[in-house]
């Protein structure tokens, strides 16, 4: 059993670090806010008796010997970088408890076969860089590393610079670790668990995921004095498309959901029609067939509503994954491990995309997750009960010692 | 006849402050560049022979002696401060042309009876503090002068320190000035003069207009592990709002327009549903009747569309004024020159809003304007030919010198 308390006192400190403006935390990936959280991990995962590695996108794997140190080592970790207006846990919960883990496993003198190793994923919420979970991106062999450091954030900065000026851009080359297994835990996002009252969700499956990046390019001009048949406007573009990739996602749910979060409008003025938006759509499905008809609906939609107001319409790949199977036998370690500690579980799929969905692709891996209230997150109120961190720290220890043998 | 090439020098020394990044110019209101302008422009009417006046909203008043000093002086003026994006003739020639005016007055060695007075109004476009024609409201008393000094511009800035900042704040109390009349020349800024071929637009009427800035809350969650019944979307409902606002207007037009042209979307992160939108509907008519008619169907519609979204809505006017009826015997004189001159004209409403009509609440008041190309306004293409502008301010001069008197 892991020290409940000793994991909440952690994720309480690091919550410390780019706190938010309303309970949560501000600390994205390579802002300052995150290399002082990457170092206070680091002292904490030093001080557990590991060593550091770090690699070139910054991906930092901390390793605790094994009895067996030429046994591929299992990994175990999450992100701690987080949304703009985001919570304490999601991402933080999964590499903290990783920690705890390791520190529960020296008070009790537990040697592993396999070395375990923990880690934290560079910019897996993909805001401030779009696409999301890229480092681990970089490391399965999906993403090139150069074109993942020529990402750039809304103010023009590159993901490459960004991570040199914090420091922590390692020597070692990404992707260059064999894996035994990897395990996350992480919280559920959303509120299945919770509304039923169970413990543990047993991850079985990712959705897949696009970003689309649309740009609808109409006129400015005056809203005062453009008679209405002569308007080329974005604006209205740009909300006929919200509308039809909400009703897109609501002609396939609950397999499917869709939205827009991130909308620029130009020049952003009272009395201008917007000549110019730019904006993503993020569609999801745990089916690779809906997820493939949900975008050829939204981009032939896009191109009759771009006809009808007299508009351009450009639409741009900017993230992508498909839906995830996970491992047979890391899963049945999850799901066995909540069984031996007397703890509820359902089997589910994640809704959100996670580091594991791309490591799943070069080493055999699972996720835990637990519970949050009222399924909340990317909200700076997203909240969790210690009871629940703890039995998902709890299940992640077992599924890792499972795996690792003793 | 003015100096139709002095005019055009004018116009494009001017246009030299501020450049925009498209041909166009960025001298948004009380910035540094709004202050550089003023400089030339004082300069220039100085060098005129012209004294000035300038209040505490930073309304400059150049005035050039009549025969009679004691009587009402006519006021002629518009505005040089530019949208974000804006183009080089917007208010810019209602300014250099009354400028002109006087250069070829002294040129001819004409005395008008009355004194005449060059106006430069303080914050016209009002996209960087609402509302528009901010100081010519004041000017008027429609506006108190504290509460138009505490507006804030998107970076938190209020007008009044703004003001002070570049140095423009003048001694003089605002509205102390009384005029015979007030005549103003400005570019169409919709495409009816230049369809119809005609020289001249006798402005005997404008658009009213209500600004209604709209405030959804949702709540901010994942958008994958958040399911599509459980959202509280802000994003859907501000693009329902716009479809909204484009069908009220369609259902009016002619005699109506609206849109939206001003967004801001929170936390604008592409994996997350926004949680609150904020955005300025912008609707007009010259109706009354219609103008209230939509402010109701909209705001109705926004309780009806926050109802079923399951967000709250706030509607806050920014910006309202009524239609205008300028001053029968002023828009007579703009005719009457047009006539003289044996330039074509026609009686046309104004679609956007001009500091002259709040100055018709004060004074006898009246409009010239000449055609732009395409219409386009409020967009750095806006354009116009060096014969409109001459032929603009050579009305404008006629009608001046008629209601001051030789
Ligand atoms: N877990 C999580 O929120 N990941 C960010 C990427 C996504 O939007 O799914
Ligand atoms: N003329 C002009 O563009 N004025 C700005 C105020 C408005 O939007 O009508």
């Amino acid at each position: 059993q892991i020290n409940g308390d000793r994991l909440w006192d952690a994720l309480m400190e690091m919550a410390k670090i780019g706190p938010g403006i309303a309970g949560g935390n501000n600390r994205q990936t390579l802002t300052d806010e995150d290399g002082e959280g990457r170092k206070l991990f680091q002292s904490w995962a030093e001080a557990a008796g590991m060593t550091m590695g770090v690699d070139t996108m910054g991906n930092m794997f901390f390793r605790r010997e094994g009895a067996d140190p030429d046994a591929l080592p299992v990994y175990v970790g999450s992100h701690l970088d987080t949304q703009p207006t985001g919570g304490k846990y999601d991402g933080v919960l999964g590499v903290l408890g990783a920690l705890e883990m390791v520190r529960t496993l020296n008070d009790l003198d537990i040697r592993t076969k396999h070395p375990i190793v923990v880690t934290n994923w560079t910019n897996e919420e993909g805001t401030r860089f779009a696409p999301a979970m890229l480092a681990s991106g970089v490391f399965a062999g999906v993403h090139e590393e150069d074109w993942a450091k020529a990402r750039v954030d809304a103010k023009g900065k590159n993901f490459g610079d960004e991570l040199e000026r914090i420091g922590w851009k390692g020597e070692e080359p990404v992707g260059s670790r064999k894996m035994k297994a990897f395990f996350e835990l992480h919280i559920e996002q959303g509120p299945i668990l919770e509304d039923e009252g169970i413990d543990i969700g047993v991850v079985t499956h990712g959705q897949g995921l696009y970003w689309l990046e649309v740009t609808l390019t109409g006129k400015e001009s005056h809203t005062g004095s453009t008679p209405m048949p002569k308007r080329r406007n974005a604006g209205l573009g740009m909300a006929r498309v919200t509308e039809l990739v909400h009703e897109v996602a609501m002609d396939y749910q609950p397999s499917a959901v869709g939205a827009i979060g991130h909308v620029d409008v130009y020049p952003n003025s009272r009395n201008i029609i917007p000549g110019k938006c730019v904006f993503t759509i993020d569609i999801r499905s745990p089916q690779l067939k809906i997820l493939n008809e949900m975008r050829e609906r939204i981009e032939d939609g896009i191109d009759l509503i771009a006809e009808a107001l007299d508009i351009d319409a450009a639409v741009d790949e900017v993230g992508h994954f498909d839906p995830v199977t996970f491992d047979k036998d890391c899963v049945k370690a999850v799901r066995d491990a909540a069984e031996r500690l007397g703890l509820s579980h359902t089997d589910i799929v994640s809704g959100a995309g996670h580091d594991a969905c791309w490591i799943n692709r070069v080493a055999p891996t699972a996720m835990v997750m637990c519970p949050c209230v009222d399924g909340l997150s990317h909200n700076e109120a997203e909240e969790i009960t210690k009871e629940w961190a703890r039995n998902g720290a709890n299940v992640l220890m077992h599924a890792v010692v499972e795996t690792a043998g003793v």
